[in-house]
């Protein structure tokens, strides 16, 4: 859960009178998002969302980020809008913030995707891929192959505090993903943080993705491989065939898969478990004691991790080589 | 900041297909409201706020706190109004808890009251008052008087910890309240936390007024008293005497006081600050060190109650006899 910039209603009023957006009605800090600070904004033009970046988005990506959600909704992925203020920018600053005020989409998360869930999340996946071909933009992903080893060092001596064996474990698939990582694979924008809490349903539908702060420029698989990771295993880590066959083969249809891509298919899902076993480990790490907060579970992606290091080349996600 | 209970999709759509509210569009956890869980909920019917009780306020209370709200709408108080579902029931059960959806009230809180807003905060907490008269439910304030000492005792020797003297400064406090606390002052319903957190404002018009969850049968002129102590003080603690007038005197245009009252208000105002200088010493004591979430400090509560002392009768407050 975020921690709310509490915004002044004064400070906020005064911010909303630089937009075409009427007269605030409403605004209330939301549980969305673990990055920044989000609110729930009615004003009389209507339903929005407004965005206070916090200190871990870096201020030189957001025209990555936000010129990237305009760019895919021109090519028919809906997603939020950075909406423009009378100046013509999207972005503005506000509680001593930069801050955007985004259009609100209708839909909820799933908690416990099906099939048909999967099925949809892999269509709007390629949807996005091919989308974003045409983006002029590029950001370097920082959490890939050569991001992870700094970030487990420091704290490598402390992992056994977790689990025992778990410094083994990262180190024996460190030494093997920076050795085998794939290069020149197909890529270009990926989402990187596709996980249930950003995809938004009606019923059985999509109806937008969220939350584009992580995105970044990288092989299109990897990040199919992160959405495998995310979305199809079950409560107690155990992999879904069922799921994952009908993630794979609804991205296929739209996008398809090359030799290459599928050959790399198990390393990219062993590295994704690894990315965020990594991060969650850290944030494990560094919350406080009693902290009202939980962090999430780095076990959850040590489990999927030992998962696929067991796994028998693509067939056992049910890729067809 | 509260803390959300997690409301699963499935579960949310079964407990909405008990209302007539038609399909859920959005369903997202708002930072409102201390002791519940609230969303903000928006189905194809309109915008609404569900609310999920958690352990802190008593099941058996909610028929006082719902009825409470029904019947002040009734008599022209904007509040919040639980919506009935299908079998003619306001409170129903999600996520294990009891839950209630109501009405979405616009506007917002005002974070630098002046006295235009004071004002308006008289005018309405007079209108509650008259309103609530006709209520036939009654609840006691268990956060009066009687309950003071033994909310205190428990940790009186860890009160120098959080300021030198406040152990002795609560406990002569406590026993010149507890021989001289007015009785038989006119009363019925007082919302008993009317901060501005609660107020909701459009412009300078006061728009609803939410969180009725310590709402209570006791003196108006307590409640008048909590107000002062919460509105009309600034941010270093020091009394506004311009706001305290502004306050009093729009409530008396509605809802005169009586001799008794006036004779009885400064005592009142210190009982209010002592209230919650002891729910904030003991929230303080009881949050683990290095929580994200800050409790609010009690000290803002000690130095009004000094203030309160130094008073010299209801002319300190603006209050002609």
């Amino acid at each position: 859960m975020a921690v709310y910039t509490q915004v002044d209603d004064a400070e906020l009023i005064a911010f909303l009178a630089t937009y075409d957006l009427g007269e605030l009605l409403s605004c209330k800090g939301i549980a969305e998002g673990v990055e920044n600070s989000n609110y729930y904004l009615h004003t009389s033009a209507g339903s929005f969302i407004l965005t206070l970046y916090e200190k871990r988005v870096a201020e030189a990506d957001l025209p990555f980020f936000l010129g990237l959600m305009e760019h895919l909704a021109t090519q028919g992925v809906t997603c939020p809008q950075p909406v423009k203020n009378r100046a013509g920018a999207s972005l503005g600053r506000l509680a001593g913030r930069p801050a955007v005020i985004v259009t609100f989409l209708d839909g909820y998360s799933i908690h416990h995707p099906e099939p048909v869930h999967c099925a949809a999340l892999g269509e709007a996946l390629a949807r996005l891929h091919v989308a974003g071909a045409g983006f002029p933009l590029t950001r370097a992903n920082a959490l890939s192959v050569q991001g992870w080893r700094p970030l487990f060092s420091p704290s490598a001596t402390r992992a056994d505090e977790v689990a025992e064996g778990l410094r083994e474990l990262v180190e024996t698939e460190l030494d093997h993903l920076e050795r085998n990582w794939p290069k020149g694979l197909p890529g270009g924008v990926i989402h990187a943080d596709l996980f249930p809490d950003n995809v938004f349903f009606l019923g059985d539908r999509i109806s937008g993705l969220i939350d584009f702060y992580f995105a970044c420029t990288d092989a299109y698989a990897y990040d199919l491989a992160i959405c495998l990771n995310a979305w199809c295993f079950d409560e107690n880590h155990v992999y879904q065939p069922e799921k994952g066959v009908a993630l794979l083969a609804a991205y296929r249809r739209l996008r398809p898969l090359t030799a290459q891509e599928i050959a790399a298919f198990p390393l990219l899902a062993r590295g994704a478990a690894l990315r965020f076993l990594l991060t969650r480990f850290v944030d494990w790490l560094n919350v406080p004691k009693g902290a009202l907060v939980r962090p999430k579970d780095p076990l959850e992606y040590a489990a999927k991790l030992r998962f696929h290091r067991a796994a028998e080349g693509v067939s056992g996600y049910g890729l067809a080589p």
